[in-house]
C-alpha cells in the first residue's frame, strides 16, 4: 500500500507543464494530501528541447506517448496530449490494456469513446478519471459521481466554455462587438488561434455530455445535442437584455422531460438577479437541480494550466488513496452494464418565454402585422421594447424587441415565417430563449 | 465486501426522519449508487409511538442511544441527536470504540471535540463522515478533505446559516424590520423557537471551526473566533448599504494571515455585483480561496430535512464504498498528529475599509467635528451619505453614513471614540467591516 505510486505524464502543454510544476513545488503537500509518495517518472511529448520552465532531466523520456502508455515503469497514465481521435485515444486504452490508471482531462475523447473506455477501465478493475474534463477545477465529476447518493436529478446546467463567457461579458461591460471582444480574449490567451471549437459551442457540447451522462446514468451522447453558439449574439441583443432584466449566457443544458432527454447549448436569458448571471468572465459554473437538494451551483475557474492541473492533483490523490486490487467505483456513477440508453426527447413547450429582436422597415403598420402574427399563433407578449437600442440606428430602419410569455418553439417559428411573408423584416431575425428559472 | 451495510440510526427528528423516508423511498437507486445493500437495521429515539410519518416496525428499537451505538448488530452508526455534549458525544464515542463507522451531522460536537473523535476513530481504522454538519447539502467537507490536492487555500468564508441569510434577505427585499423577519422565519420553521444561537452567530462559528480545520491543517479552534451576529443590523444598515453598492451578509471567514489564522464571524458588506451578494434566503454557499484556482464557490441549500438527508445519504455511499480493513483517508483530512496547532492572528490592518453609521444631533458643526476625528486618524472617506435614510426620521437627529477607504479597525474605533467624547454621537455608532473582494 505505502509504496510509491509512479505517474507517467503525456502531453507537456499548459496543464501538463503545470502539473510537473506543482509535483516539484509542492511535492511535499501532496504526499501529505496523497497519503503515500507520488512521484512523476517519466514523461512524453513532442519535443524534448522545448522550453517549459520547467526541470525533465530526472524523468524517463519517451518519444511516442504508446510507448509510456504501456511501459512497466508507470502505476497512473495521464493523458493531457488531447482530441478525440488518434493518439490520444491509442495511448488512454493501451494503458488501461496494461492494467494502469488513468487519468485525463480530454472531454473530446470522452464524449466520443467514455463508454468504451469505461467499460475497458471496469474490466480490468482500474480508475479512469476526468475531473480536469470538464469545467477545470470546479470538482463537479466528483460530486455528481460521490456527494449525491439518493439524489434524483432532473436538470443539470452551466457556463461550461470560459472564452464565450469573456465575451459575452466583455462585450455587456464595454460595449464592443463580439469581433472585437473575441479578438481580445485571443491577444489574452483565453481563446485559441482556431477559436470556432469554442464560439460555436462545440467545446460546450463535449462537457455537457459527459455531465449528462453521469447525472442521469445513460450512455454518453454527444449526436443528440443541439449544438448553437454565441457567435449571432450581437451588442444589439445584450443590450436589450440588459433593458429587459436579462444577461446573456452561453448555456449547455440537460434535462429529463416526459419523454427523454433533453441536451441544448445555446445563448439564454437568464434573470440578472440570479446567481449565474453574475458568473462573469473566465469563470465557469454548474447547477444541479435535484429532488433533495433543489438547486446545487459550483462555480470557478474552468481553464487555464493551474485550475485544470488542479483538477488533474485531485484525481491523482484519488487514486493515490485507493486500495489496490479492490473494486473501484465506476467511471461513469454507474457501471457501463447498467447505463441505460440515451432517448432523446421530442422537442417539448419550454416554460420560459422568448426574446426576439426584429429588425423592421419604420413605417407604419408594420408593428400591428408583426402582432398580429404573433396573436395567430397564439403567443402572449410579456414585454415590448420599440425605442432605438444601437447607437448606430440607420434612418428608415427600426429594431422590435419582444419578450414572450411561456409558449413552444414551433409556434414561435410559425410567428416568425408569417413576418418574414409579410415583407417587414429587413435581416434575420434573433430569437433566444429565457430562463427564468435560473 | 458485497455484505449488507447494517445502518443504525439515533435521533429522529426532521433529518433522521427524512434519512429513514428517502431509503424506504430510494432502495433501488441507493443500491445502485452505493454499489452493494445498505439497509436501517435499528433506530434509537426519545419516543416510539411519535408520529413522524415513517414506519418503524421494521427495525430493531433501542431507547437508549448509547445501547445502539455499541451494538453488534450494525456496521455504521448515524448521529443525529445534537448537542455538544452529553449522550451525542458519549455515543459517538461508543460507536467508534465498537468498531462501527460513524455518520454525524453534528457541528456543536465536532467543533469541541472534532479532534479527540478523530483520533480515536483513526486509531481504530474507522470513517468519522460529517458532510451534514456544514453547509447542508454542499458537499463542502468532501470536496476540502479530496478535491484540492496540490492547492494552497489562502481563505475560506461562507453564508453558513440560512436563518440569518433568510433574515437579512427579506429586511433588504421587503423594507422589514429584523424582529418582523425574524418572527416570519420562525413562523415559516426556518429559525429555532429560541433563534439565539443562530442570530448571534454560534451556529455559524461551529461551522467556521470546522472548514478552518480542513482548509488549513490545524486542530478545530472555536474558542478563537470572533463572534458578532446580525442583532444590531438594522433596516438603516441594509438600506444605506444598498445605495451604496452592497448588500450585508453575515460571513464566517477563516484566512491565513502573517501572524497566524484568523477566524471571525460577522456581518459583512460585499458588493452587489458579487456572485454571494446573489445568495438569497435560505441558501448557504461557501467560497474557497486557493493559489491554484482562485476562487472557487458552491452554494446550495444549507439546511432543512431533505438537504441534510442528502450529506448524510453521500457519507453512507462513501462507506458503503470504501474497503473494510483499509487504511481510510483522515478524518480531518490530515492525520490528527499532523494537525497544525492552531495560531491565532493578531488583529491586522483589515484590506477592505467600514461602513460606519452614527446617528448625530441635526446641528451645524456636527460634521466637521466627525470629519476631524477621521482626519486624526488617518481614517480616508470612499463616501459619505447624508441624506434621510430611515422614513421614521426624527426631527432634530440626523444618520451620518460613511465609508472608509483601507484602514485598520483600531483606528477606527479610536476615531468612534473621539466622536463619542465630543458628544455628538445619539445612539451607538454601527460599524461593518466591508469586503470588497468578495
Amino acid at each position: 500500500m505505502n509504496k510509491v505510486l509512479r505517474i507517467g505524464i503525456a502531453g507537456l502543454g499548459t496543464v501538463g507543464s503545470a502539473v510537473v510544476r506543482l509535483f516539484q513545488e509542492k511535492s511535499e503537500r501532496l504526499v501529505r494530501q496523497c497519503g503515500r509518495q507520488v512521484q512523476i517518472v517519466a514523461v512524453s511529448a513532442r519535443n524534448y528541447k522545448q522550453d517549459r520552465g520547467i526541470k525533465l532531466e530526472s524523468f524517463i523520456w519517451y518519444d511516442d506517448p504508446l510507448d509510456l502508455a504501456s511501459s512497466a515503469d508507470i502505476d497512473v497514465f495521464v493523458e493531457l496530449i488531447g482530441g478525440e481521435e488518434g493518439i490520444a485515444c491509442h495511448a488512454v486504452k493501451a494503458a488501461l490494456k496494461a492494467g494502469h490508471h488513468v487519468v485525463t482531462a480530454n472531454k473530446a475523447l470522452l464524449a466520443r469513446h467514455g463508454v468504451t473506455l469505461a467499460r475497458l477501465a471496469e474490466k480490468n478493475g482500474l480508475l479512469l478519471h476526468f475531473e480536469a474534463a470538464v469545467a477545470g477545477g470546479i470538482p463537479v465529476i466528483k460530486v455528481l459521481r460521490e456527494s449525491l447518493a439518493g439524489n434524483t436529478i432532473s436538470r443539470i446546467y452551466g457556463i461550461l466554455n470560459g472564452t464565450c463567457n469573456y465575451i459575452l461579458t466583455r462585450m455587456g461591460e464595454e460595449n464592443l462587438s463580439f469581433e472585437r471582444c473575441l479578438k481580445e480574449a485571443q491577444i489574452l490567451g483565453y481563446a485559441e488561434a482556431d477559436p470556432i471549437f469554442d464560439v460555436e459551442g462545440n467545446d460546450t457540447a463535449h462537457k455537457l455530455s459527459l455531465l449528462t451522462s453521469l447525472a442521469f446514468g445513460t450512455v454518453v451522447s454527444l449526436d443528440d445535442i443541439y449544438v448553437e453558439g454565441i457567435q449571432n449574439i450581437s451588442l444589439a441583443d445584450i443590450r436589450a437584455a440588459d433593458e429587459l432584466g436579462y444577461r446573456i449566457k452561453l448555456l449547455g443544458v440537460a434535462a429529463i422531460t416526459d419523454t427523454g432527454i433533453e441536451q441544448r447549448v445555446q445563448p439564454t436569458m437568464v434573470p440578472t438577479s440570479s446567481v449565474i448571471a453574475q458568473v462573469n468572465g473566465v469563470t465557469n459554473a454548474v447547477v444541479i437541480e435535484t429532488d433533495l437538494l433543489g438547486k446545487l451551483l459550483l462555480s470557478g475557474v474552468g481553464a487555464g494550466g493551474n485550475a485544470t492541473a488542479s483538477a488533474v492533483l485531485g484525481d491523482i490523490a484519488d487514486i493515490a488513496k485507493s486500495q489496490p486490487d479492490f473494486q473501484h467505483g465506476p467511471v461513469l456513477g454507474s457501471p457501463v452494464i447498467a447505463l441505460k440508453p440515451y432517448k432523446k426527447a421530442t422537442i417539448r413547450a419550454h416554460a420560459g418565454g422568448y426574446f426576439i429582436r426584429l429588425t423592421v422597415d419604420d413605417r407604419t403598420g408594420v408593428f400591428a402585422s408583426v402582432a398580429k402574427r404573433m396573436a395567430q399563433n397564439a403567443i402572449s407578449l410579456e414585454s415590448i421594447v420599440q425605442r432605438p437600442i444601437t447607437e448606430t440606428q440607420t434612418h428608415g430602419i427600426k429594431t422590435i424587441v419582444l419578450t414572450t410569455h411561456q409558449t413552444n418553439e414551433s409556434a414561435v417559428y410559425k410567428a416568425l415565417s408569417g413576418i418574414m411573408q409579410d415583407g417587414n423584416l429587413l435581416d434575420k431575425p434573433q430569437l433566444i430563449r429565457i430562463e427564468r428559472s435560473s
